[in-house]
């Protein structure tokens, strides 16, 4: 069975509390446990991540290219400003894709920029949890090869 | 059943001919064929529409209101300068979902910059022929509202 | 009798039905009426015009000046993106009004650029269904110049 | 009857005699006088001011809110820098009109971006003296709402 | 005993009137009882102006050189764009500070541009008519140097 | 005989009519009948093609591909904002050339920001009617190689 | 008695050594003692942290929710880039203040624009270690409800 | 003998005070006294003008048209943003001239922005005092055309 | 027999050894062979000049009012950010053409800006050697008025 | 007797022949005449120079430092871009002033930002030749320092 | 013997593996041994420290001040936002160059923006893992003043 | 023996008189006497050239190519405006170093924007002469690969 991670970025494990209009009711636990249920049924298994450090999202990125098939990461603000998870994110030659909760680009203008989107095959945004489902269906697309 | 319109915007019938590095080698014939077999499989009935024309293409999106249960588009071009498309995605209160073949995001500067975007529920880009099939199942989910 | 063009832009066909709130809760068949009524009282003969499609738009433009005295027109979207519109009206010799329902300046940041107002004479926003007939009033004045 | 306060910014006590191509060879004194009579055939009593200080025109304005029914303004050269204006504008709960003598879109880069038109309910410009006209029909709408 | 100098800049005498969710319910003059109670107790006599003019407004700041040991300003809409004012500050050679009722960088985007800020020794916003109790007790502190 | 396509933008059929400081005395009719002439010398077939609707103008470039040996396009208003011409341009792999009959970088600003012309070969402006001259002069290199 | 955090941003465990010229002698521990002097006045207790790790202080804030009664933020240099700091208070429901040592309006340009500042109920800047005073009387104030 | 008005703007009363290693040490009245013996020595009559308020500046200024050969002006500040001077500039057919003590163009970014230059005939600063002393020379020049 | 003078700016005598896939495989003596010859077609002599050095390129243009009918020029990488060469250009009153051998519209962002055009009657770019002969021709249009 | 430089920028040696309108009917023979009388008059000694070649103008002003009391240059179209001749002005250390014929501040938008006189102790502009004639009563000030 | 820091930013310990057309294909290791080598012979002791997280370097950093004689940095993706590094940076009063293996002017638009070179006393990059050994000869001229 | 050739820009031949808190206090001939110094270390021949004139600078860089193996150049002022040394530069290949003895990052926003920098291989600033020094160690390296 194929290997994926799941990189959830600061203030993720505050879903469900944290402005739920913008992000939707699940919280991190909930979002996390469908993801298994859906990779299960994909035929992939996942490590669910979330760290509110930049750095320790780095680390366990690098180890994407060594252990695991593939990558779906949701930089949250970060992908405004890191380009660190960018370099990273071009370092990774498995599959990667960025998703979002929200669709960013009916919010405000500073979250309308996005500089780690250059470093994924795709995006995925204004889904709320399913954007993490889509983000599965996806990544089986391009791990499976159909 | 429920229905969606699928629009095509400029020069999208050249799908296979044109850059074929950027876009894929399906054609849209083939686009059309694969959302078929998908909307089947998702219970939906789906209008497949193809236009160069802003003004045919916002002629036929007012349709949605009326006629269909939701709507994915693909701007193509028109993604990065027409207020008029995002104005009338505005005016339709039905599940409304933009993809793209390509990741705009690792293309041109000018091609980051999106003006319909913010006129849809979500956003899917990057995965080919892939994000049709994608888009048609995230809007399955926002109709039949799971 | 002078006659005079009014021309509507993309999705003014929706008036009534779309975002009422801004636009207000007369549909265009309404505001045409309205127009047919003040036209006749200022001793004016008027074509009402809608399309969504800008080259239609001006195809119908061009008939100014051989056919019409003056032109009010509502570009709607066109407003902030048509340079292909404002060519056409630096081609018209006659009395040109431009009109919004909406006050533009109290709205997006994208909706404060304007291409076309640099080539009429008046520009009139912000009175809902009124701007068409302060437009009616105003072209009145330069027609038969008082 | 109703009545409404009609103030002008700096240097159009100069009128007829500054730049008369682009503002007209009418004086501010004459521009009154028709303003009395149009205001007359509307039933308006309107009160006409004129100063340079963007102080004392905050000054009079504050007065609006007590002992007027609506506000037609010109604010000339503070039209595109003024924020005390505009925040004055907004403190106004009666109807308020912004005018120009000539077509601000059409002149200047600096002068087509507009602070105060943000706090206003509509626009006219262009139409020389006809702007003030059009201002008193238009305020007579929003008044006598019709 | 110190005295002090409080500026209110323009349409602050509309407190308790204008859009009160931003500047809060109390008027000028419960703000300025309040400032005049704190005052006492941080042994300061203070003098409260207000003016809604930029000249009358410099015109009683040059008086704090010679009749002052320090000024608390709130500059209101000038803060935006008074080079004139910031010119003045700059002249004084006492304790200063500028103070604001709602915090201005979470308002609109010209209202984070701050021309004034760069004149004044520190800066207090956001918190209603405490802002001006906090910048008593600042200035206190400067002044008496503790 | 090898074919060209040569296509007009949005009111260049009013040429002659239209602002002839800028635009030159000559009409659509006789710049076509000039074009032939020069065309047949150079031992080229042309069609010429002028639309007001980049819907159309989009049509009729995708049957350069199969129908034509170049193209000479004179995007007009178009130039300065359709990427859905530049991508249709990007589709050819046939000779191109873009013509103006101004020269774009001495007129207003925003005619000095070009779309289209990444798109093709090479451009050539401000000639007036011998614009297309060259440019059927240029492609006949183009096309035959020397 | 009500408990608050003192969050303070990179760097600033160097005060009284780096740049005293602009962040002033006292050194972050004699800051800290001043502090809860102050706090112990106003009936308050405080947590003072400090971090050079942007992902370490959202870990700290995520606690504010569940066990204290506000916070006060120096974000030091993040205060210019993190959004994810930013949406962290946010999160907070919880009287929020920013304060800086330094009058951030009167040094690099880049220190004028602030991210995290659109996120906390009040700010407070340039009166050295007593910002951190005048932020616990401030926040006293918040949580008194004074 | 020919009349002049010498207008100073803002602060300007505050010479020989404010920031000196700047505007150097003269007072305001030092350098009346200096340009009253030079306008002699030229066969000049000067009245000398300060006002810290726009709005006086401009009534002031608009008696030049009837009642002065020529102005000098010092806007001080208000050369970086006043439109309403710069209106005021425009409507004057006399000999105009700007003069500020600093050279502008040494100093901070946005006093290199001006408003009010667009509308003189000519510019002279950076030599202290004897920026007045030059302008009375240059504009006995332009008075007696020599 | 009319003579038109042939300007080479910065770096083309490197042409056919630098990055020839940009400018082409010939050198600037064959491109010289070429001119003359089309030259000769054309009844025109030329002169060929080039030059590294902006002031020695000035020094030759200023020669075309006396002793010259027409100049084109290839102003290289002095395009971007010459204004002396553009004053020169406008300070001569006979045919001007600005040619390049690239297309400067798909190249780096830098080179899209043009200086230069201004002061040119047309403009030809991206046919390299053909370039040349078609500003020759276009120059032999203007000179003999056909 | 004092020396100075007068320094004359690219194409100042075309003077009464290009647009005159402009720059004045003078020759630059004629104006150097002029100044080297008004140079008697003030006791000073003068070289005048001029050279469309940056490198050149940069060599002479080298020598200011060694051989002359005081620089007055017209940098003409260098003004706008030369950090070189900036650069060159910043190691003199004599009376340096920069004049210009036209007042560069109401012409083209590029004309507006300077390089050069951030460099300079004073400017002149706007007089046309009688720029010069005050640049030498100016620098006779500064070098006889009254 | 001196000691010295060699930090290193986010990503750098995937050298050799990472983009090796861009950094090289020496892993983090052999750059290490080679700058132990070069330090050796420049009688200079270091640390090699790497990591991916903007707090620890940080914290590493300021170890500099008290047990290093000077510092090299290459911050990597960190160059281009960490003004907390910049500050950190401006804190040292040791000697610190900054190093990048790659030239970052000539790579992508957002990496020509450096905000940590303000802090360095030198800046050297483009070499490669030679830019290390340049860094360390660079480093012992400064610490040993030759 | 392998030569190179350093390249010095405008007024480098002021060293040590110029700025000497920014320069340095060696003079040209000092520094070149070092470069001779380590050159001869290092196994180089070098040819030192100063110019302050662009297009001279590019006639002696035109001759790498042919008679050197590799060019050292400090552009000095040109560094921020002259693609015409860019291009140049793209032209030469062999090892090509660019040096400035500041560190041009922490110097006016103007010296941050480099335009030559994106043709060389590597980038050495802010050591004084030591920049030269290490430019020459540099450019052994590339030379003699190692």
């Amino acid at each position: 069975m194929k290997k994926i991670l799941i990189i959830n970025g600061p203030n993720l494990n505050l879903l469900g509390a944290r402005e739920d209009q913008i992000y939707g009711k699940e919280t991190i636990e909930e979002i996390e446990a469908k993801c298994k249920e859906k990779a299960l049924e994909k035929k992939l298994d996942i490590d669910f991540y979330q760290s509110n450090d930049e750095g320790k999202i780095i680390d366990k990125m690098q180890e994407v290219e060594k252990s695991y098939d593939g990558i779906v990461i949701n930089p949250a603000a970060l992908t405004h400003s890191s380009i660190a998870i960018l370099d990273c994110l071009r370092s990774i030659n498995k599959p990667k894709i960025e998703i979002h909760l929200s669709n960013i680009y009916s919010r405000e203008e500073y979250r309308k920029k996005s500089i780690t989107s250059e470093g994924v095959d795709g995006l995925i945004c204004g889904f709320g949890a399913n954007s993490y489902i889509l983000g599965i269906e996806a990544i089986s697309k391009l791990i499976y090869n159909k």
